[in-house]
């Protein structure tokens, strides 16, 4: 024990965001990212979801700092939920403390915690471990991936990347601080897999530029740019051409307007003066004179372009002659959202430019040529694939394995909980820790128990039945009617007779129940709770939730 | 209002499924295909929606026919539905009878519906209709697209269809008839859109052969095959190319087994004696013996693929050597559930085959190239697309309006419930039906009201609270504590005192309430509702459903 390395990913293996991961020496651990998830659970009230941080309880004196690779929600947003638990230093860059800080200001949490804002190449030593930020190109600016120096041995943790030699903003990947490490000699490289079932390579940040520029030249409206508000250099794209077309550019949408806001004030966005303008402004303009730069490229309801396209976002609506660009992929499981709302747009008239017909679009993520180029930069002794469902984890093990000459026992597949061990010479998982998900309600921002989301989900598939019996507390008898209320329940209600015979059901079930039952309320509830459900099953075939109430009187 | 056509589609246009369509003249209707749809609303228990046929008691005494294009569930799924209320003849191929007799007994009707057969090419009168059943390619065999002679002029459904020369079961697509009505004139082709983004051809069902072979003579384990159960080419491809490399099949899937069932009694599969095994016989093979052809291509959790690949599919579990291969497209919407089955699939050792990385599959649908040949054999005067989302329409109206010389006001876009009526000169949509879905319940294959699934929706966003306050009918007073049970609400329970405050918030109303609100008890239900309401969104934010009892002794 005393001489190893742990290595415990708590989100980010096996599935996409929650990119989270502890890594442990003795008493000292650090945490490498703090993302955020997006859970299939939306019917259910729960749009987020973020790791479950309780195994880090028994830690809670060991942790001595979360280090965050950039500022994308799958890496930044449960900050302020693990900072509340455990208010530790945090190490990130520039642009990355812009958007934490934001994110604490919302939860109240500035005044109570302490930011480190480094460099690139700056080196940091957190207890046992030296961590060196190792500038790193991605879609987001002012991206690390972190070289960690352990008693162990080094090892690279990529974050995300993707090798840009000409990236918009910033200066490129920085390959040649991870061939010094890899000439020093790496045990471990964890290494993003996004894209990890990618051919080729991916192209720069700067390859959508010759569409954009097609695109405006052609355009005779008004242009409708939608894109993830933190893809910054593509903002910035979209800024320059429209500044070279003699367009304004009316940004719209919350996250649009707030990550232009903290990239222009920290000096990320480049933007000439009097570029842009107000949606006032923008309205007064000739639609040839104007580009508005939006949210909403997944089809979300409630962003600007969904309500553009089907109703109306603050008195603007898209028409005839616009312009729509959708310069961002589909994340998986928006299909049907994000097609719904192209058939609006074309039905309000619009042309529409989506990646699959132009270059509108490129990932941020390496590809296989990527992946090639930074492992052998690093030569490291262990490949671990992170950041990816399995299905790209294996994929990249795959790709390292036949095509970089890695023998199996070198490349080492996790899971979530699982507890890597590092000795310098051998990587094995040793344990596994229990690791879950906590989801963040809706409407308060607040963490919201699993058990809570089970009683959702169970409500949902079949409705539920309120049964209320009236019992005299001495004779046990019924005073009245037992009274039934229902919501969500099928075939069963006050116009088919139904409801009358449920009535018949539970009067008979109590005058047939033994003198133990009535007196033991509890045994009362599931007696009459399961002669109702018994009824009803018979009666539709459906199980509905039924909650039993008796009053004694 | 006499000498005119109208086409009604109730469903099928603007989304995937619930193809449908009314066909009227006078006091005739036609009855063109009854697909069932998948709805988004799963959570709330129901996988299936149709149309709603409301709109068609009006007309119960015109409905001369349903005619059906050919045996997909986004084209026959309704029939028992409809048939239900109006139980007409039904005309079809005789491979479509053969799974409409099937759906028939699940619903027992099959002794109450006239299914009338026909062969491709027969011409049926139908009242003032005369239909001809053309034949067409696509992934099922015994396709139609209909030629209907009414008295304002032709018009031709193509159904769902691609042009493919070299099927593997019967005979290529009948371009000839098409032309033949061309030649005739054509007033209006309703046109399969499914495709029209997808430049080129559609590869014919033949394509899959080589990747199919090269899979098999490369497999040294098990091979397991996943495709749609519908897929019939596929299945024969399958099925030819395991007799060729000495293996048996094994069929698993109740869908799977009924289509190949069907199929075969009918005499559209060709398998010779001896190759089909049972599952027993399966499994006293050898790995290189046998065949899997099996359901689950989309991921679905009951099905078998993703059973063999998690947890075990009676008693047969994926293994490592075994090659599985998923010869389907993925659904939109699916991506996640497949995602994470392939990475199970991964996880237990075996080599996957997907649609990406080799030709396992191939559309059965129209691409852009095919929709030039179909619609340069008929020269319709109209072209009106249907069959997809609004943005395949909008799309198959740009390519006939770019690149085949259509003029923009002969390409009629129409929506779900849209009269559209031909005179013969002009197409005009002069009105619009009130047309929705119906839902059908998982567990008992009952229609379901709307009402029902909106408040299941409530109940699964929030959770619920009963609300029972016992009063003395006489004097108005409380006889007990308020009783009051949750269930999947937040932040509000017995652990933390909030429910003995809520107790008290609501005695303190009924205290407080007039005379008038306690002697009126809906008055007083929603009094106590909206006095607890206030306290739990002040308290947590939250609106969870309020259901109050009240109880008078």
């Amino acid at each position: 024990m005393s001489s190893v390395l742990e290595i415990i990913p708590l989100g980010g293996i096996g599935e996409f965001g929650m990119n989270c991961m502890a890594v442990r020496y003795e008493d000292e651990m650090l945490i490498l990212d703090a993302g955020m998830g997006f859970p299939e659970e939306t019917a259910y009230g729960v749009d987020v979801c973020i790791p479950n941080f309780d195994f880090l309880e028994e830690y809670r004196d060991h942790i001595t700092a979360i280090v965050l690779t950039h500022g994308h929600e799958d890496h930044l947003g449960a900050l302020p939920y693990i900072l509340k638990k455990f208010n530790v230093p945090v190490y990130c860059s520039h642009f990355t403390a812009g958007l934490a800080e934001s994110k604490l200001e919302e939860h109240e949490l500035t005044n109570d915690v302490l930011l480190h804002r480094v460099e690139p190449r700056d080196v940091v030593d957190i207890g046992v471990f030296t961590v060196e930020f190792i500038r790193v190109s991605h879609s987001l600016v002012d991206c690390f991936s972190l070289a960690i120096k352990t008693p162990v041995g080094t090892i690279i943790h990529t974050g995300d990347y993707k090798v840009d030699e000409t990236p918009v903003i910033g200066e490129p990947i920085d390959l040649r601080s991870f061939r010094r490490y890899g000439q020093e000699g790496v045990l471990a490289l964890l290494s993003d897999s996004t894209n990890a079932t990618v051919p080729g390579r991916t192209p720069s940040e700067r390859a959508v530029i010759p569409a954009f520029e097609e695109i405006f030249a052609e355009a005779g409206g008004r242009i409708i740019v939608a894109a993830f508000a933190s893809s910054i250099h593509r903002l910035q794209i979209v800024i320059d051409i429209a500044q070279q077309f003699n367009r304004k550019v009316c940004v719209l949408g919350r996250s649009m307007q707030k990550n232009v806001e903290i990239s222009d004030r920290l000096g990320y966005l480049d933007i000439h003066d009097g570029l842009l303008v107000s949606l006032n402004e923008a309205k007064q303009m000739r639609d040839n004179q104007i580009v508005f730069l939006v949210t909403g490229s997944q089809g979300e309801a409630r962003a600007a372009l969904s309500q553009m396209a089907t109703q109306s976002y603050k008195g603007l609506m898209i028409d005839e002659g616009d312009t729509v660009v959708l310069s961002a992929r589909i994340i998986p499981g928006n299909e049907r959202l994000i097609s719904r709302m192209i058939g609006m747009i074309y039905k309000r008239g619009a042309n529409i430019i989506e990646e699959k017909r132009r270059l509108v679009h490129v990932s941020g993520h390496a590809s296989q040529e990527d992946i090639r180029i930074m492992t052998e930069a690093v030569r490291p002794k262990f490949v671990v694939p992170i950041h990816g469902e399995y299905r790209m984890l294996f994929r990249h093990k795959e790709f390292v394995k036949n095509h970089l000459g890695y023998a199996e026992e070198n490349i080492v597949l996790i899971e979530n909980g699982d507890v890597l061990e590092l000795d310098g010479e051998r990587a094995a998982v040793v344990g596994k820790r229990e690791i879950g998900r906590t989801f963040i309600d809706d409407t308060g921002f607040e963490e919201i128990e699993s058990e809570t989301i089970r009683q959702r989900r169970q409500l949902a598939y079949e409705g539920m039945i309120t049964l209320v019996v009236t019992i005299n507390a001495e004779t046990g008898e019924l005073q009245s009617p037992p009274e039934i209320v229902t919501r969500g329940v099928r075939g069963f209600d006050s116009t088919n007779g139904s409801l009358k015979d449920a009535q018949r059901v539970v009067t008979a079930a109590i005058a047939g129940a033994s003198r133990q039952t009535l007196a033991d309320e509890s045994l009362l509830k599931e007696h009459v709770r399961v002669e109702l459900k018994r009824f009803i099953q018979k009666l539709t075939g459906a199980r509905p939730v039924i909650m039993p109430v008796v009053v004694q009187v």
